[in-house]
């Protein structure tokens, strides 16, 4: 149950202070050219220590593929990798080892396997989604081959949110600033906040929205594997998520059917919408428009305060303040939500070539 | 494709205007004694025809079980089911043959398959979700028996919220009136609106809150296949949903983590958690307190009004208004979202079972 | 755990004496027309009471679609179908209710589930097989367009064994005899032996040979997922196989390598192999050769004697001789093991599109 | 794809001459300690340069576990491992980066992928064996825990066949002969066999007879993944395996129905069989008794002999002999049939277990 995809796989493996986290890609595409340097740059935008709003903890993250890259092109064989886990301060965790932090997953893990690796969360880590940005970045290389971008941004860090939707601002913006949002000037006034809570030993939640263009019509399930279903599997998949919405979202909710219908129109031989409520989906099946969605996280719960909660036994306990946890996740969540929105994208374009006779 | 769950499975099958509706649940426990008189009235809650608020259509929708039950248990063997279509008026949709009607699977399905059933809306119709029912009826056999209660009620129409959470109402009113909603007096209000919407040859849409109680803890997958990942992407199955948040959901962007931090506590020997903003999962496990969660549907796209669309040339034209169809889909869609519900929790406590020795 | 394939998928359910044999065949493709007269061909050659060799129940097996087919073509939507059971004499199976018939699996199933359907072997009776020969009917459509033909026959019955490879054999010959064999001569002698074997009260096992020509090179996976694995998976899920061969089979196990290397040649452009020992897979992928398999059945279990065995509380008992079997079941599998590989093949058809970009 | 099991899955990664060979274990059971030790013996059994009839190839094989591991017991989480790939002379394989070894996978490799690792078949070398004796090493520790025993013997090499079944010999005499013959005067004359035959520069097949004891009844799938469907998959997926048989096998085609019933017997309240040509698994479900089964191995490919055959534009080229491979892959493959088998044995224990309510 570690495993993601039908068609296009990924299998992630490791703990946070364990020797590393890896993965295998099966079902990747023969032939394409793997272009180490933009991989590598999908890991460093996911990186601890980018800016003094993230975690400053230094870790390099550079990927090994172990098999399945040929001269530098894939061959359709799988691709095992592995990112080495270094400035493991094992020990630093000692005091986990007997007690459930509040609002992580100690507890829940300990019901589960009757065990656990205490060592910084151990699997649930949001260590784990390096393995999700290795994949995705290979997703993304048959995308982009296929004319397919998948690309995302914070929208929200606690109240601060922005008014318009995605086609009001400047990708290119994305990434000039340390909370990757594409306007400038929210993106001040979100870095400050951001600093005022971790200055505070808080933590504060967000909003990430996501956009894939390019997708042609035709691409997904009508019933119960719907794409925005596996794009909302995928999306809670993510650390820290409490909701998805897609298309109009939970404000169509308030909405009537004669305000958000999408007109068919038809230029030049091409059938697109007025308007794209939908969201680029109709019925679980891509219609041809951009698909954007909303991504929904909690604040984290490691806040730089004394915590009260309940040791193993069930004794009260004060977990004292300590590490380098970041006051905000969004920033580095970007990247792992592009990456297993490439991941389900090249999966159902997969699926979708497989029967056409 | 058209196959949900793990260990229990749901394949479902049929049109709208098909002979029948129908499907194969696979990995039923054996030994279970199948209560038919439940099992129908589950399908009643479903049905059109039930109020005034919902479409008048006519049909009986009695399920007729083919397999799978032996001497009125299940035998562990797949249960295969149908539920005959009656009151198919196939020539009522000849107008729909040649063109795309708006926020429809019309034009989608054309792209996937280069063909449709164009009868009713064929395979997208809502009314493929009775095997969803009939499945969900079936586990909730399963989990009445491991002490596992699943309900939903209409929290939402249009501009209508219910202001408190689930813990603020009374199950018991829920079925008590046309909407499905726990509160006498709201819900008085949202017949109404819905009466106004109608009457105005509109649509609404509105919200659906689920609620699981008493799932143990140790239920889910730490990394893909979360329970909350699993419940969201069943949830995103059902027709018209566009979104899904479950504890403290897009409300937690907004939050600080001091905030929202569950902290535990132990109360006879049991560990539970003070509040629950986790929404009984944490790191994708439950953790024993109640799972909730949020569910939004957009208006229906079929409006009794003109509607501009383009036929399948791409030609503009006009669907004249004609049909039978619900100015809201929330009241029939609380069965539904139930059932989704009730079968990934079966699921996933297969899947828990599974690993211990 | 009833369901069979990857892309093209039947779920199967029913038992003999319920209601109905049915399934879902999943992942079919949109626009085939569905030739209901072929379909019911290959029913009929699956139906008892074809010859004097096989058992004489009256069964008519007529096959209703219930789903997925449109104006007589195929939509790509789940292709729902039933076979209602008729002739089902219950209370002739009451003497099973309460022991285990040797060598079936009357002990296992109640082992497994904790109870059975008694009646005729209930689930793990060879009605079952109805459902597979619906899905392999629709996947011989597929592949007929496709190029690909598969076909089968007897090549041994009890210690009557066909000399000669299918090349040395009259494909038109097998539909002309009652035991489905390609030498006329060698069918006589087969069906007196059936006859004698029978006379006897006895039963005897087989050997069906499967021919699958027009294979394109690169259909399968390279490891574990192999072509041929999934071929003998799919016979050895035939009631009654004990044993998959192909290409040389058990025979290569004495040869040495410099005997049976398949040395390739080139014409017209073409890579073609001189001898096919491989039996036209290599490391798991088609090469382009005819596949060809060789697939053992056991004896039928039920026989026209007393049979020792012991009632459910461990008792010594004797059950009387009765009912209608099968002496030899190899005349009617012929049509499964076709049935099977029909699906294997186009399975792994749709597999290796879903991979060319 | 490159992917088996149900509930206990291998993902296996890897390359003859990449980096490594690896893989992903997922599914293993909690709190099971690892004995790094018995999990290298595994590997040496399957290790190359064990004796003279073997290949004299130097690897040292160590696995190194990644993951799913914390102090010196399993987790629950995926074991990712990784067996590093020493003495990989990459040029020694130039000759093969242009032509098509006969009977190899070089060519359907090509026609699948479009490309290929060349250097030493790639990902169709038989190195890639070493992920599944690491997963069937893991497997083999819970079996172990709960009194399940999986063995392997060779039984036949060319013309040299052991005459009885597995309970004739001595399973004590496997692990003292370099063949893996439970008969000490049949192993040496296998040795000698084998010896002869490597020095004419020629290789030869074989059988090798797996043994499963100790299964509880009621493990398996009744209809498509019959245990033994299951167990004859896997087989076919190791390299060079061309037929699988279990319990009567091929000789069950030769039998009558009265001679092969197993009749059943009761003894101190357990239900037994008197014989067992039903091999431990009746109806697809395992009935306590002992499992058994065949798996026939071809000749190895590579001959230490010039060897015709085409380059990839289609000439027909002389390929040089070169290399140092095994004469017979026997000895060798024992431990790879234990590996597998003790993976499908859990995966169907785990399956069984889910269902227990």
């Amino acid at each position: 149950m570690n495993t993601i995809g039908n068609l296009f796989t990924l299998t992630s493996f490791g703990e946070s202070h364990g020797p590393a986290i890896g993965g295998v890609v099966d079902g990747m595409p023969a032939g394409i050219p793997v272009d180490m340097e933009f991989i590598q740059q999908e890991l460093d935008r996911r990186r601890p220590g980018q800016s003094s709003i993230v975690t400053p903890r230094k870790e390099s993250d550079r990927v090994e593929f172990l098999s399945g890259v040929f001269e530098g092109k894939t061959t359709g064989t799988p691709i095992g990798f592995v990112v080495w886990n270094e400035n493991q301060h094992s020990s630093d965790y000692d005091n986990l080892r007997d007690l459930y932090r509040p609002s992580h997953a100690d507890y829940t893990y300990q019901c589960k396997y009757g065990c656990r690796d205490h060592r910084g969360g151990g699997r649930s880590s949001a260590r784990e989604t390096i393995a999700r940005c290795v994949a995705g970045a290979l997703a993304k290389l048959v995308l982009r081959y296929l004319g397919i971008e998948v690309w995302a941004y914070t929208s929200q860090v606690g109240e601060l949110s922005l008014p318009g939707d995605y086609r009001s601002y400047d990708r290119a913006e994305i990434e000039k600033n340390a909370v990757r949002c594409p306007d400038a000037e929210m993106a001040r006034q979100m870095e400050a906040y951001i600093a005022r809570v971790k200055s505070e030993g808080d933590t504060v939640g967000g909003v990430i929205t996501g956009v894939i263009s390019g997708v042609p019509a035709g691409l997904g399930e009508p019933v119960f594997n719907k794409l925005h279903a596996a794009l909302g599997s995928a999306m809670l998949g993510i650390n820290a998520v409490k909701g998805f919405e897609y298309g109009m979202g939970f404000a169509g909710a308030r909405c009537r059917g004669s305000q958000v219908n999408d007109v068919f129109e038809s230029h030049d031989g091409r059938i697109t919408t007025r308007t794209n409520y939908s969201g680029g989906i109709q019925g679980g099946i891509s219609n041809g428009e951009d698909i954007y969605f909303r991504v929904a996280f909690k604040p984290v719960a490691t806040l730089l305060r004394d915590i009260e909660t309940v040791d193993t036994q069930g004794n009260p306990v004060v977990l004292k303040a300590k590490g380098r946890h970041d006051p905000c996740v969004l920033p580095r969540a970007v990247p792992v939500v592009e990456a297993m929105a490439a991941m389900v994208i090249l999966d159902y374009y997969l699926l979708a070539q497989s029967h056409k006779l």
